[in-house]
């Protein structure tokens, strides 16, 4: 019988935690940065790549898995770990962000959203039952309820209506998690807590979930258009009311210096596609800062991104090669580049980790946050 | 003081030869194969998972290098062994077949081949002499004389001009190897045999090169368009005439069949862009034969490639798996088919050298040829 879902906070300081949650797959040190592997893979990493650069965990897309390959036939090949060859820990978002991202036609209902494929332009119909269902066959750890995320700005009735909804369809998912009973199976399920930039709205999304009794809260419907510091008072808002004994998730943040503010406030759990995408297009995430690859500059620099980094790709390349790559438009340039951000989202969480520990969050945050506005600085 | 090159012959069973380049960066086993990186990298492989396939030697394109990043560039970088982080042998060509290959516009005349850069349309003059410079800033562990390479089929008259001009251009760069005193740094100049499909030229040719006396001895203008019985007839003629205590290159073959008929009659060295370009677009090369991923037989098969492969790409992802990532262009179906694709060639050339020192190469041709005839049966 696997081990049931744990979550255990180790330290905090001030607002910010320390924890693990334990899963029947492993152990997760939070905070924790999850890469995305949209389509079962992260992009242009090798699993064991993924895994060296210091994830414990990472994020699949139900939306993109139910279309290719199906998830039917992801349970067939042994479930989603077997397939992408990642044993460790997955988490699954619902599939309801995509739907309102990338297909071009959908349908909002009270029993389902009904969405065209943007692959084939088949219509499909996800209900919360079936979005439970779906990240059953793919096995994950920690399941998403479906909600319904809208765009910010928008007006406050619209929130409300979408946040009213999302609270049904977590009553529904809770259902369905517990008739299929993934939670013996090991399995985990998240309530998401909507209400845009509505504080009272966000206080009465996260009260009712809360009722529902869900193994950790995410924090949605953010990163989505809203300015960064109403994204953090959202945060501040809601993560002191969630449950202290459970994970916080803020979905879909962020930069490094977004997730930097929010563990502060509360956070222990993220994920993103900006140091996978970015790194594609030739961004670093560094210790220095960010720095532009493709910028003529480094043309003819010998030094690497970061010699004191825990990552190879930041050690052993020049920027010259690095810029050769991408201009090149060089595979490798995005993989080495996708390897040096995902180690450095990797050591933000380690360096949060350690200085809650320590009792020394506030110096650890002002010496990293230092560091960046130095930033970038030829040292000869 | 630098090793100076060596070539030694450990055994020979009929025609076929097994032996070991040495140079001042490392051993090469031969017979080789050696993975092209045209740009400074093999197209979607860190350099270690290149040397963890089993390369001892990769091959540089000087056409490309000396375009961008530039042939000065990286000699102020250190070398291309330090750019690329490959810090095994590394034999690069001379520029010449890139010229006729991917410059639309180019002039070839006694003094030089002059040429249109397919990247931004500069006019470019590239002599014996500064192919031979080009090299020495790349720091080339082998270095190739320039030629000029002409499609087949061609008139005898067009051959037999080329071929002379090739010979009167190895003397050129002879001279300017031994200005620059490469041989004392540890390098090594191989010339190369041209004449076409016409085994009298083909003479010549490799007559007047061993007066010349190189490290070593290739035949070039083959895989250029020509029937593949012709190439073997011109490796038949060519490779007995050639000095036993050298190496042989094969220039550009190839498949692993025209491999292991090259090997039969004496070949020590490939290099081919096959292993990566196929595996780049969803064919992998099998000790069972070729195998394309893009077919739909493969969504829902969860067998591994080769579970006996000395791959982990070949043995840790099912071939659904590997499907879905062709099938959705994802970096990682690339990446994983080029290891594929990399370890068989190796491991055909590791069993080739394990065969002739046995003594028994026919039986391995045989047995491996029947392997490949009798394809990729379901074992259930």
């Amino acid at each position: 019988m696997p081990a049931a879902f744990q979550f255990h906070l180790i330290a905090t300081d001030g607002a910010a935690r320390c924890g693990e949650i334990m899963t029947s797959r492993g152990r997760v040190a939070t905070p924790a940065f999850m890469p995305v592997g949209t389509q079962a893979t992260v992009k242009g990493m090798l699993p064991e790549a993924v895994r060296a650069g210091g994830a414990d965990i990472v994020l699949g897309n139900t939306y993109h898995l139910m279309l290719r390959p199906g998830a039917e036939r992801i349970a067939a090949l042994g479930g989603l770990h077997k397939f992408m060859n990642w044993p460790h820990p997955i988490l699954t978002d619902s599939g309801g962000f995509q739907v309102m991202s990338l297909s071009g036609l959908r349908k909002v209902e009270e029993r389902a959203v009904t969405f065209r494929s943007h692959l084939d332009g088949a219509m499909i119909e996800l209900t919360p039952e079936r979005a439970i269902e779906v990240q059953a066959l793919l096995d994950s750890d920690i399941a998403m309820q479906l909600d319904e995320c809208i765009r910010l700005p928008a007006p406050r009735a619209d929130i409300e209506r979408a946040m009213r909804l999302s609270l049904r369809w977590a009553e529904r998912s809770r259902r369905a998690f517990e008739a299929l009973r993934r939670a013996q199976a090991g399995g985990a399920l998240f309530g998401i807590v909507q209400g845009g930039d509505d504080p009272s709205l966000r206080l009465e999304s996260l009260r009712a979930l809360i009722d529902m009794d869900f193994h950790g809260y995410a924090i949605g419907g953010l990163a989505v258009g809203e300015a960064p510091a109403a994204m953090l008072a959202t945060v501040e808002g809601v993560a002191p009311a969630l449950p202290a004994d459970r994970p916080r998730y803020l979905m879909g943040v962020g930069t490094p210096a977004d997730m930097l503010e929010a563990v502060a406030r509360g956070i222990d759990m993220f994920d993103c596609v900006l140091p996978t995408r970015n790194g594609r297009h030739g961004l670093a995430f560094t210790r220095l800062g960010p720095i532009s690859l493709k910028n003529a500059r480094h043309a003819e620099d010998p030094r690497p991104l970061d010699e004191t980094s825990s990552c190879p790709a930041a050690r052993d390349y020049s920027r010259a090669y690095l810029h050769h790559l991408i201009k090149a438009g060089e595979m490798l340039g995005a993989i080495l580049l996708t390897m040096v951000n995902l180690s450095y989202y990797q050591e933000l969480m380690a360096g949060a980790r350690a200085a809650v520990t320590a009792g020394r969050f506030e110096d650890f945050r002002n010496q990293t946050q230092a560091i960046w506005v130095q930033g970038d600085v030829p040292t000869r």
